[in-house]
């Protein structure tokens, strides 16, 4: 199942998506009904409520996919979006190679996962506009990124036990301002800039994914190719995230994990190539959809 | 005015406090009629709740402070914390001796705030036990500090204007698991295991604050005194930290800012004296109470 956010006009409605048909199936009131709000509702209550879901998009009624406008699966997130640094192999290289490393540079592999977090303010759609947030940043980056989304929350998860508190997937561009990154040591600020955090266009329920390690995360910048590399060369993978997490924080039902970028962010090219006004960011993993999101 | 969420049973309740009669107010249906929830929703609404909330408090019913327990005065806040490091220059100089600052140490004034964040699930009450975490972290830890709550929102907020956006003061101690915070480098997972962040007792406005540098941060741990300092001390003062963080980031009513901490923290002995069971960690501000938490 594929969840979204969507308006016609101004009120923010859920729906399911036919993607074939590219039609989207209002279930508003299916959630309503059971008490749910949002989809954020609806992966709470995800078990008592599939059924009807599926019963809706079977029924047929719906807005063509052209006909609405996509905000963020998870406009409001429960709380900040977990995020890991430092987690595909070429990355830290180029990271290290980059001099933006702070406060030390370092090519070396962490031995630990990296967490830190974006604000709940920089989430946006996926097809808005990025801030390039002139004056405050002038070192934009991109980082395309598998997002992980919780649904049963938990503290102490094993890693064996890791994937039945996963709800699904979803899209992630964890866009950077280098400078703020750099500057302020710890990366909230780097990380959290308004509309720096586009995600979609779906919320993957995971039934969907056969082996989340074969998909693919590609990123392209005006159409040319940037970062692409399997879920698989990932250093610490989905169960040892979620178990280092939640050794001692209780997850919630909504969590999102960004899991971490492949090599070929801006800073990883010489010289640097960062986003400016104008340019296209999309993100595509396979069987998730793309993001597509111009700077501002 | 003196807020604070506490419980007689099971529901949590929204009280203004008469710290002089020890009384607690219960304020939850004058809040409710005007669609307000919680200490947050007070927050919100403020302008319009206020003379009400004045009333309530002069009308005399309540209970005895004694007869109710305290829960942190946003236990539930809108998003992680916003937390900030190294900004008493005695403790950046006993943090960098320690070895602890991470991935290198440094006793250098930093150039600009550092700012984290601590998970929402931190946040426990003003005499809860903290949670050791065995098997987690061997190196608990406190910090003593001035916790700012945010009133009006907003975005570019300048310096000059940045106290017509606070609506008061709380105190935290930001318990740190300082081998999480070394090994993991970027600070959130060290900085949010559960109950590591003591909030309260109340929230306290603005208005109750004649000047905010003046108030004293002090420390005790089982009754030694770990930690003094005026706030005065900041390196990076309150106006600075809101127009820093709000340069790009929506602050949102409801936000909180814990300010830093003073010199005294455990690593900056020699050697360290991290909390074990059975400690107890008292936070202290002048004119903001204490709070008072066990290790359990």
């Amino acid at each position: 199942m594929k969840l979204v956010t969507f308006t016609t006009g101004s009120a923010e409605r859920v729906g399911a998506v036919d993607t074939e048909a590219s039609m989207v199936h209002d279930i508003t009131e299916q959630l309503e009904a059971a008490g749910a709000s949002g989809v954020l509702g609806a992966i709470r209550h995800w078990d008592d409520l599939r059924d009807d879901v599926e019963a809706a998009v079977r029924s047929g009624a719906g807005h063509r996919m052209d006909s609405v406008s996509l905000l963020a699966p998870l406009p409001h997130p429960v709380r900040n979006i977990f995020c890991v640094g430092k987690n595909y192999s070429d990355h830290v290289k180029e990271f290290g190679r980059s001099g933006y490393d702070s406060p030390t540079r370092s090519e070396e592999l962490p031995t630990k996962p990296i967490i830190f977090s974006k604000a709940t303010t920089s989430v946006t759609g996926p097809y808005d506009d990025i801030d390039a947030h002139h004056g405050v940043t002038a070192e934009l980056d991109y980082e395309g990124e598998l997002g992980v989304i919780i649904g049963k929350g938990g503290r102490g998860i094993q890693r064996d036990d890791a994937f039945s508190h996963v709800w699904g997937y979803t899209i992630i561009n964890d866009v950077t301002a280098r400078d703020l990154q750099r500057d302020h040591k710890q990366w909230l600020l780097g990380k959290s800039l308004d509309t720096h955090c586009p995600m979609g266009p779906y919320a993957v329920s995971a039934d969907e994914v056969a082996d989340v390690g074969a998909l693919q995360v590609e990123t392209r910048v005006n159409g040319q190719t940037r970062q692409s590399a399997p879920v698989s060369d990932l250093i610490f993978d989905i169960p040892e995230l979620i178990a280092t997490i939640s050794a001692g924080i209780t997850l919630l039902p909504g969590d999102v994990i960004a899991t971490g970028t492949p090599a070929g962010v801006g800073i990883g090219y010489e010289p640097p190539k960062f986003l400016t006004s104008g340019d296209v960011v999309a993100v595509s993993i396979s069987g998730l959809g793309s993001l597509r999101n111009r700077v501002a």
